[in-house]
């Protein structure tokens, strides 16, 4: 399972652009390991804050540890009233990972990281306030309420869900969130996580990393993939239906989002996990379709293209069945990879050479310049 | 002069990551081109919105369309009332480039760009926005005044002055600005223009890339030098004084702003450019000491140690000499390179295919999972 394609060329694929002891993707054995575990032993078994832990201070924590961890990030969540300020000035209609970068920019000018000894503070108070600021705004601009971000929630996972819908979720839901933010927590040198890298070897501040990274994130081909997914496969009622859909995308030569991977080549490891996942939700709630609908995509995908899931495929209805609007999914991945963006930070800092490759040349040679009276 | 070094390895030096038909930075002939021409002759003949047209349109423009493009960035330039409330949220002592970040990511929730087609549109609107913002904040928080950013200035050189100081600026002031915005505009895969298209490849939009791109160029060992350079200098009030500082800081191994360059072996070919510029300025106000340390600064560090102002060193005492606030010197920075950064964004968006390179693994391997008991 899960060996990395051999690539070259475009898009620096398969091109080493810098050491990590974070992540490996694609290499034999597990799929994908954090810090040298495997994802699935720390979806099976870890809370999300166990894991942050992990990628930040090099180690799993104890369970003091682990407390004293919980306990921090929960009295870090509040959100300054600039900040609330700005988040109401954002239109309804605005996509969510707009605010989300906006919001985190903001956090910058309010918090500045002064110099590289406040990077920890600065990353767990981003952690501890993300779920918070998405679910502000989105309350605000969609209900009309200005929620009280301070819940008495557990834990990140349930924080999402708490300042989402108003009010302690249910247990099941807070276990799907934990798995979740874990698979999304880290993956190696991915176009988000190397655009932070990139501004870090600058030795700017740890915002303006964070920043970036949720504008890259934001793309359809990146984190964007689990909301296009969403809004494809809640258009079918049956799963021949889908089939149908699917196969007139295919000749049509559309991209199906949720489906393929820069590196993987033959699966994702995440998806097995969430699948799962999904599965029980879907029972959970009654749900007729959406589940035998995205199986049998999944089933399609792979009898003609012989492309998989990826981490986000079944991503989007494991979401949905708990009630979380399309628009929220990849504001949620941001609430987890930033474990990632900021450990692959620190990282960079440590052993640090500013990122500056160079170009192949395609344009013309030496023009003379040209008076504006004499252009055409 | 300004041939490439020979580097490979870290920070991707020397490594090809894509095409661009946009500039090339220390090939033979003249060091530095845009589209093919010299940017001396560009520095020396052009204005800055010829250049910019330039880089986003592709040719230089007949006198027809010089006015066109100008009049039209003359009729972009007013702030959208919920941007001017989150600038005024921003503290006085916040980091102006963070200011430049959030309020290009707050234009894009304000006016998203919703599918690339309307890509030229939000350009121009960058373009055309970003001096008046800057200076809104600034003058707000600095002197409690609500400037009118609605100016008679005839381009962005004379806006980004006129907004700043609220009147008309002196012509060679303006001329000044040209030349330095036309320096700055363009180079090639530095690391902030790195980021936008890592962004881009995505298939981000392009608020998010700028703003990426922006918290890129604020660290130190990138745009953020002018300024640090300006500091180290104003502490110095004799070429005697400034060799001695010089020395001491070499001896301790300091790295010392405004000098050396990623690409460029011997000199930077902006520096001669914006140094005569500085020297136009030092007799035009009566300067009686920072041309003459600067000068010295420059012969010590070639003379110890081989290294060359680059484009930033002698624009710190320009700008200084025009009364700018050292603080605002890398938002002009930003004020230019969007042009670039936006170049290379539809670039890389017209051939894309999403940067994901990959890591060397330094970490542990296969670690079998540890229960939370049985850690330490
Ligand atoms: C993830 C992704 C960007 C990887 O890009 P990549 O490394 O450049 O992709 P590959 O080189 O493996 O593509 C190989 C071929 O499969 C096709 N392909 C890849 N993913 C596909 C998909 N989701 N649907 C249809 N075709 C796909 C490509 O178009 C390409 O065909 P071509 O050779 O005829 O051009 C790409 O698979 C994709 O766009 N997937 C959909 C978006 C998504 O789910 N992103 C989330 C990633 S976690
Ligand atoms: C621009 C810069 C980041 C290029 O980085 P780079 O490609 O990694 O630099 P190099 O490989 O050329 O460095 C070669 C040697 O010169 C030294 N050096 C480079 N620039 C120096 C400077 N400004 N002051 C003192 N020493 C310097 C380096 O420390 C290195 O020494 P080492 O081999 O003993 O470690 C670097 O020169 C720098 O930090 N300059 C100061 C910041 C600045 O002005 N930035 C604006 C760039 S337009």
């Amino acid at each position: 399972m899960a060996e990395a394609k051999q690539l070259s060329g475009a898009g620096l694929r398969g091109q080493s652009a810098g050491q990590t002891a974070l992540c490996t993707v694609g290499q034999t054995g597990a799929g994908l390991t954090y810090r040298g575990y495997d994802v699935k032993d720390l979806a099976d078994n870890a809370q999300f804050e166990e894991v942050a832990y992990l990628l930040l201070y090099g180690k799993l924590p104890t369970q003091v540890e682990l407390d004293g961890y919980k306990a921090r990030l929960k009295s870090m969540r509040d959100l300054p009233t600039a900040l609330k300020t700005v988040l109401e000035q954002i239109p309804a209609d605005a996509h969510p990972m707009d605010v989300m970068r906006t919001g985190c920019s903001m956090l910058g000018n309010l918090e500045t990281e002064m110099d590289f000894s406040e990077q920890h503070d600065k990353i767990d108070r981003m952690l501890a306030v993300f779920p918070g600021l998405i679910n502000y705004w989105y309350n605000f601009t969609h209900h009309g309420k200005r929620i009280d971000v301070n819940t008495e929630a557990d834990s990140i996972a349930e924080q999402f869900l708490w300042t989402l819908h108003g009010e302690k979720p249910e247990p099941l839901h807070v276990e799907v969130m934990h798995a979740s933010l874990i698979l999304y927590a880290e993956h190696e040198f991915n176009a988000s996580t190397f655009t932070a890298r990139v501004c870090a070897s600058t030795l700017s501040d740890i915002h303006s990393c964070v920043t970036g990274a949720i504008g890259s994130l934001r793309g359809p081909l990146h984190g964007g993939a689990n909301e296009a997914a969403m809004d494809m496969i809640e258009n079918w009622t049956s799963p021949d239906q889908a089939e149908d859909a699917i196969m007139g995308m295919l000749a049509r030569k559309d991209k199906i989002m949720g489906f393929g991977h820069a590196i993987y080549r033959d699966s994702d490891p995440r998806n097995a996990i969430i699948k799962e996942w999904s599965k029980k939700l879907s029972a959970q709630v009654g749900d007729t379709h959406l589940y035998a609908v995205s199986e049998r995509v999944e089933a399609v995908m792979w009898r003609e293209k012989k492309l998989f899931c990826n981490a986000d495929f079944f991503h989007a209805s494991a979401y949905h069945f708990m009630g979380i609007p399309t628009k929220l999914f990849t504001p949620i991945f941001v609430c987890s990879r930033v474990a990632g963006w900021t450990a692959h930070v620190m990282e960079q800092r440590a052993n640090n050479r500013i990122i500056r490759p160079s170009a192949d040349y395609t344009g013309p040679d030496n023009l003379d310049w040209l008076p504006i009276d004499q252009r055409a």
